[in-house]
């Protein structure tokens, strides 16, 4: 999970990239994570679907202008903050917005501007058996929907196949809709990187039952510190979504509402799973803790039950090794057997002492 | 419960079935349990009341069109999707209402639609010493109400009982109250389960006052979770009963809302009872933490009397085993008596030390 | 505190009791605690008062329509149900109130009914040194107050003692204002009971500072127990007391507000120092857990010191135990003497030491 | 600290005295702490202060009433309740209102009579190094001002400068803005009290760090009882300015209310200094717990270190102690010096280990 | 970070200089930091900038009468109260804005008076690797803007150099967007010294988890008590931004609004991140603890192994020296032999056993 800390950390260095710049001023607070920025355009309607990869952005903005039908323009890639420029301007975008597609550590939300909405979402998914996480924005107003994420793949499979195979009724409906429908895909990908995160918490918790060991500490620690970030990226979800259902715009139909309560609900039960795994890891720090007071216990019983039993017999060979003249009990013939035969019973004294405080 | 635990992951899973698929799908997102799906049709009013088991879904919607008594229809067994959709088609219900009832590891939570309402209830109960949970799903309008659930065997033979003896005004009554007294006794069970599992919470007290082992930390632990478990699936239930209260539709009368009112007051003393259950569990934690640092004290407590009282001692005898030509005391007469009687003085103290210290 | 925990559990199986009965059936979920209902009756004027014990209900039910005095009659034992049954049915009560009336474990609560109000209230009194709790039911409308008790003895005698004596204007207000009288007195001895359960916290803290000993813990845990009992039975009582003031009933007047509003003021003291026991009694854990980390410090210290002084010394005369034949130290006729001395200034050194460290 | 604690107890059994009182009865529920109720009058305008000491309560209550000018009454010393009977009667005062007065453990909280204010309050002063409370009682309508206070001095001495040598603007002003001038002094004066804690607070800290002994856990456990009862009398300060902000009577003039919400800040401000000061003392605690287990760390260590390598030399030692008639060694010309340096070896080694586990 | 923590001491102290005094009295709370105060003029409009250091107050106020363009006047250094006493009177000021410019130990806060806003904030710098905090005052209404600091240097420098360059459009706005621009900048920097801090907190972290020590600990608890105050002091500036957001003022553009908006999520994501880093530092003490437990436990295990070892060795090696005459072991030729084998094998038996235990 190395990779992942540090992404963390250039978040938010990012941030401070951009301190003390004019708000609205373009600049890309990430790094590079494509070579060249693609385009992907869809375009939409009950009839018939088209998928087009575009080369340049006057391209698409041309082809976005001589449809009637919904249109999906994909951008991924943001390091050319020349094609966001174009974008922004050519849909007379607001400055704070094509600040904050640029601006790569944000919070989700959703702001409300003048002609179109803006939504930020954090997008997570398993890559190599690591948590991946994603900055999306998705732009909408009535007929276009615009999508942000810094580099390829994404959770929207199944989103695009369900529009080109006209499955369900997302062809049918407008840009609300397809927007319900990608935020839909990235809480519904939620669970699934909670479902890993919750792995890896009972792979701990298997470890720690039955091998405790110091080496699970850091585990644990980085298992904590990975649960706080994604706890704190998935609750202004909730808000988000609220927003989402509230808004009255023209291009925002009623029957959409009805989904996105579903996908409200569905926030809510993310954020509750994600309470629940933060407390069971920090279930799993008092069960560290327990066992390591435990193990702790076991290696003082062991300590005491043998300086217990030998420091007394130790003590009495002592004696009759003491070199004074006068100690009658060495020269009895049987003193030697004697002496051996008294130790054997404070041994046997001792262990049944230990016996009945069940620590042996 | 270890069973328990895996059907918890299991409902996670199911969550993992659905992703990326279209809002309204039909696919059940748990597991069979029952071999065929069987249907129970109960048609009643003041005067009269019938019965039925019945084969096939036709039959059942014929039966139901048929009459202007109240219907009961009760579904048990979610994985013939078939029949679900005939249901759903039948009674024109939501895509959202339909995938809910497939989908078995929802929040409980009401969802008003155009004609029906649509409840998630989540149902607890005692089965051979463990604890179980099902989703419930009441559907009720005018006339009618429909229950579906994973398996045979429910809390609703009480319910039946009134119904069929007439007990009660239930029979007088419309199928508002009736899904009044489902969920009624729904919670009613939830006092059974937090009973049983508060005696789990007393054994394992009084174990751990009796006789603290190590053992019992796994066991704590699993408690724990299930605590946070069975509290996380009876919060959202609060919210349900109240929005059941504040709905607002003509086939809710009036009369009821008393009822629900009380029932209301029984769910949130349902909510803090599990929270007070919370509260014993980590109390029993730190009563774990205290009584391991106890014990480990009382096994210092013998290492050091033990220490204390022999290695002083054995230092004396080794003084006199040391072989020095010039040692005057190993020569006296009374050399052993004294230093004997000298190491029987000091042990004396030594206990007498201890005794003060209220070590022994 | 035994017979205390016992009552508590039974009040939870009082809940199973009722599980899947029709709401507003007649069943005590109580144990029975006098030999036979006894009824108390006060009528009483401006002018005059009238105190009697009747011995059959319909003799009091009699006498209470035949007044146009205020009235209140005391109902003390719950187990003859006939008794509570013609009471309901007499005053034409609502079915679910005359459930709650035998259902001893409660919330507290005020309901609004049409023609009544109906208060549940947790009496809280020190009997031989426990703390002892009763469910209080109050019922009243215009010129009558019913209240029902499991047991005798309660702690209204100074309201009747006002009544009887004509003391401030008890005489001389309506049933508004005795329910009001009543539940102030049940406040005030909140305070009692809360005094002693602050003088057993304090005198667990002087023997945990004085003299703490393994045998604190199950105490403590009791203690907190209790604490976590006392809270969460006086907590409702906020809200009843809110509902009481914001009643809106003809029976309801004016002038009683401002004393409920003192009320309330009180409770939400009684709440507030509750919640101070509380963290006293964690605070006590955290005192006990530190003050058994010292001893434990302490009891190592005395193994160290001693061990540390004594090993080295055994060991020394150890080597000159041995049996070598070339050993020259041996034969120097100061040798043991220097060896003595020896030990002693290293002894010495090792003292100095532990003065440094403060461990001596 | 001692006296504090005491009389913290007291103001709990005040409220004992009162259990069953009728309301509005005039008993003093604290003790006496002056022997002479004493009078100060205070009447100014603009133009003029005339400060007087009077005798008897008729004769202030006459010269009030002679007057047009402000009038602010100081009343010092509560035992005397026929005084606070006369006042009560003489302005027509509420009977709760009376109760309140005299009844010394109150909650800070503002009343609002039909004719009068009614504030409670409480002051913080720091007498011989300790912080002494004390309840006071602020009355005040058009052109007078009443306060009742337990014993002689107050923090009100320099309200009373700026009221003689007329500095600011409170001779221009009304009775609200001396009501706001000495509600202010109160909250001022917790700054010194809270920061009289805090030095205390300090001290321990330094002495924790420096010197952790087990004499300090009695005065951590102090410091946290005391925290948690300042916290508890500060928090309802706020909502009681806050009423007084909002209070809506014609003697409350709207140039006053926005110095009530700069007091307003000002309590905020304390409360939030309070629940820093507790989450101080709640860090110290846990400091004091690491630092114990330090101290073990370090006891255990140093008595690891000794034993671990003397055990072993001992061992040898003991070895060619025993009197086997067949040990070569012991013939050997070199073999106690062989012995000697292996044993010295042995050492080296041990503490070479040591050094590199960082334990020495 | 001595030189901080007495700062902070001071700015308690600040409040108590005031206390008692009459509200709206010239005292300046802190410490002097420059030697004079120093005056900086910016005025501007759309076309034009003047930027000006100006030596008395009188000839900033004439400059600032005489001009139609914007202007920022800048007074650093409070304790020359003439000069605020000027501004305070000059503009008419309320005498509460002018108490507060001088008291340096303020919450942020916004309050609107008549005829200016007047905010309050905080301003972390880093410097010398040290995060330094001052309180800034920022007046403005129509045209003109004051802000006041206690010492050169501040986080202004970005916006100075936007309104010279003429970046952005601050030059073509208000003072409302210029009060933004600050407060922007000041969250701005924010980010910068939670970044510090992160960093001081990871430095800590990779210590403990490489070499834990006791020197650790003092830091650990810096650390904790310097997150609690930064979280103390970013708190207050959601409320006071809101409240910007929230003005109703003609000079409170709308266009600016959205901007606030903008400034008001990014101080949500500060407290946000610096909740974050409060967490983070208790896992650090948690880990501490561990970490201490487990440093503990592997001393235990060296006791243990080595005594368990030794200790019954050393007692065989005991009875073979003790003197009794008739042992006939002593006698044996290959006594000693298979004594010392026996030892050898009894040796690696416990070490067998300790690599099961998994102690080696």
């Amino acid at each position: 999970m190395k990779q992942k800390s540090k992404k963390r950390r250039r978040s938010k260095s990012s941030q401070l990239k951009k301190t003390g710049m004019a708000p609205g001023q373009f600049l890309f607070t990430g790094e590079q994570k494509v070579e060249n920025t693609s385009l992907q355009l869809m375009t939409y309607d009950k009839s018939e679907i088209e998928e087009l990869s575009i080369d340049t952005i006057q391209e698409a903005l041309t082809k976005i202008g001589n449809t009637n039908k919904m249109s999906w323009l994909n951008v991924i890639g943001l390091h050319e903050t020349d094609i966001i420029k174009s974008i922004v301007e050519h849909f007379d975008l607001h400055k704070l917005s094509g600040e904050d597609i640029l601006s790569v550590g944000q919070r989700p939300k959703l702001d409300e501007y003048e002609h179109y909405i803006h939504i930020v979402a954090k997008m997570f998914r398993i890559e190599d058996g690591n948590i991946e996480d994603e900055q999306i924005t998705i732009l909408f107003a009535e007929g276009l929907l615009i999508t942000f994420q810094e580099k390829e793949g994404d959770v929207f499979n199944t989103v695009r196949e369900r529009l080109i195979e006209d499955k369900g009724q997302i062809r049918q409906r407008h840009t609300d809709y397809l927007a319900y429908a990608l935020l839909d895909s990235i809480v519904d990908h939620y669970f699934i990187a909670i479902e890993h995160f919750g792995n890896v918490i009972e792979e701990l918790e298997v470890e720690l039952l039955e091998n405790p060991s110091d080496k699970i500490l850091p585990n644990l620690h980085e298992v904590r510190r990975e649960a706080s970030y994604i706890r704190r990226s998935v609750f202004p979800m909730r808000e988000t979504v609220n927003r989402f259902e509230k808004l009255e715009v023209p291009y925002m139909h009623k029957e959409t509402k009805l989904f996105i309560r579903d996908l409200y609900d569905h926030t809510v039960q993310v954020i509750e799973t994600v309470t629940v795994l933060k407390d069971a890891v920090s279930g799993l720090l008092d069960l560290y803790m327990s066992s390591v007071s435990n193990r702790m216990n076991n290696v003082m019983k062991v300590l005491t039950i043998v300086s217990t039993i030998f420091i007394p017999l130790t003590f009495i060979a002592g004696v009759y090794g003491m070199n004074f003249t006068n100690m009658p009990e060495l020269e009895y013939k049987y003193g030697y057997l004697i002496t051996m035969i008294a130790m054997a019973i404070l041994t046997l004294l001792m262990i049944f002492y230990f016996k009945r405080k069940k620590w042996l």
